[in-house]
């Protein structure tokens, strides 16, 4: 199952690209800068997949195996995962415009509500059923409190976007930026 | 042979969402919205090739290997797998026309009917030639069993579309449905 | 290497769907009738992706390693091998113009051709210095034999083109169905 | 982590050749052969991208382990090399013309000097917290030693596209040419 959840990992992360459109008329270099957001929007999108990708290989490292309902929770996660593409192409086409970018941003956001449920879900399941009889009841408890603020979080970002699309982006961006920060410096140990 | 196959498992599942086209006018809001049949197929999609996934593994962990016969049967399995994008595609774009959803039904239909017979003849060929030796004399008996409604049932889908293309593509939508629940409910056993 | 390999393969024969472009006007049933060269197309680049991945397979099984050398050779192999969806979109989409097939069916048999040189290629410089100790001389021989007729035959059929485009395709065509024949029926060595 | 990356390698090169359009209008050999440009950049960028992964495994065979920084560090250089693509299809689009082909090379250039910097970065990083404990100092010495032309080597190439954009052109696909002969030629060690 890790194979295959790493190919679709590994997919939706190169898709990706997919979404940043050359363009076709115009003055080149100009158009290129005008295309700034998809190439903002590509990096933060590919971030938090590498993200996703780091954090599921964790938790599955701690599960003696697998279950069929598992198996399914995991085919559903991993629908949430490859719609990204969706929603990143979205915003970068929108953020632009006043009149469409909170739409945009609601929709990338409810796609990170739903991936902040499915790892709960995901771990809920999991920590209950499937973990390895040595695992760490430390790390098993650290692992299901970091995953508390996720929904919370992405809810208020999401929700922000009635207020300021804009705002409710950038905190999409920062918060990818800020896992990858935390997770690089306060968890260097050897995998 | 299981690395190539879950490879093209997991391409096709993630190109699904090539299938969902982002608006490019009118309304963001509103046109997002209007994409629901987009999600819908997605979803539906995702999940049946998450099945065949499954049930895939499922089969050929009994085989105690394969013949060059077997690697053609299951590059013609592949052939079919990898060709749900297209009729979820044309359901998608189709299903709100009421002068085109019949054709498109079908299509999907005769899709979804070749992928039942795939499997039976992987299935008729590997076991009769190739099981281990040690295999389950009920398990084969079981899967023998289960995989007897799947082509009448989506034949009798497929044949629904022309009197209701609707009802043939909740028929189609319920299957998947379905087949994650019994398979998660009932068959619970650690893999 | 073979994972990489592998992971091209299936990538470019899943991304053959991508060559079937869905109706966007006219009448669906109708216009999904009119695709039928994309659907041949897409069937005999899938066959052909299949046979060179078991072929692929069934010589570097025989090599007991690889070096830098190969390793490149095998890079620009699979440069070919990922050309396919061009071609193939080439002639479904032109297959029917009287003015175009000819140019297309040039275009895909060169593919073929560059195809059948770079197994030649790969065959030739590994088995020249990188087969296992205990390899079968016999088999060696054979695979050798095997790939003579592959330049001739594919370069005939790219000439037919400058006669007949269509036969020049329903040779392609065959081929693809005879090498599935021939490895199915005459090598059922258990894999 | 080898197998993500494998997978995003394997992606993104067989991704390249969705940026070589099949043309739709005109007399399609010639068409065909207007389109040049989006062949030698399918092949450049597929070479580049075949000699990164020959590096990347080359580089991580040397290290006992990975830590989350470095992970994290890989992801930000599978996001370059991911990027690849757009670049690739951009100047394939744009070579012909004189008025945009400066700013297409500048923006190929950047993606490579990005990656060469990647390079310089996972090998400093690698190389002074994760080499296992018996490596072959020489060899540690030779690979820093064949990363340092890297980045001024990519950055004149870059810079040369202020005075001759085809001048720059060149010297890219002559640098991945002379990678994948050098590695080729004096590198001959069995993998």
């Amino acid at each position: 199952m890790e194979a295959f959840s790493d190919g679709v990992f590994a997919i939706a992360i190169t898709l990706l690209i997919l979404t940043v459109t050359p363009p076709t008329h115009g003055e080149l270099a100009h158009e290129l800068l005008r295309l700034w957001p998809s190439y903002v929007a590509y990096a933060v999108s590919f971030l938090t997949i590498g993200i996703i990708w780091v954090n599921h290989h964790s938790i599955f490292r701690l599960f003696a195996g697998v279950d069929r309902t598992m198996l399914f929770l995991n085919v559903f996660f991993l629908m949430v995962v490859a719609f990204i593409p969706f929603p990143t192409e979205v915003v970068a086409d929108n953020v632009r415009d006043p009149g469409s970018r909170k739409a945009a941003a609601l929709l990338y956001g409810c796609n990170m509500i739903l991936l902040a449920i499915g790892f709960v879900v995901l771990w809920t399941y999991g920590s209950g059923r499937l973990l390895r009889e040595d695992s760490d009841r430390r790390e098993v408890a650290g692992i299901t409190r970091s995953f508390i603020p996720g929904i919370p979080v992405y809810t208020f970002g999401t929700l922000l976007a009635f207020v300021s699309p804009i705002a409710s982006l950038i905190v999409f961006a920062a918060l990818a930026g800020f896992y990858v920060l935390s997770s690089s410096l306060f968890a260097r140990r050897i995998v």
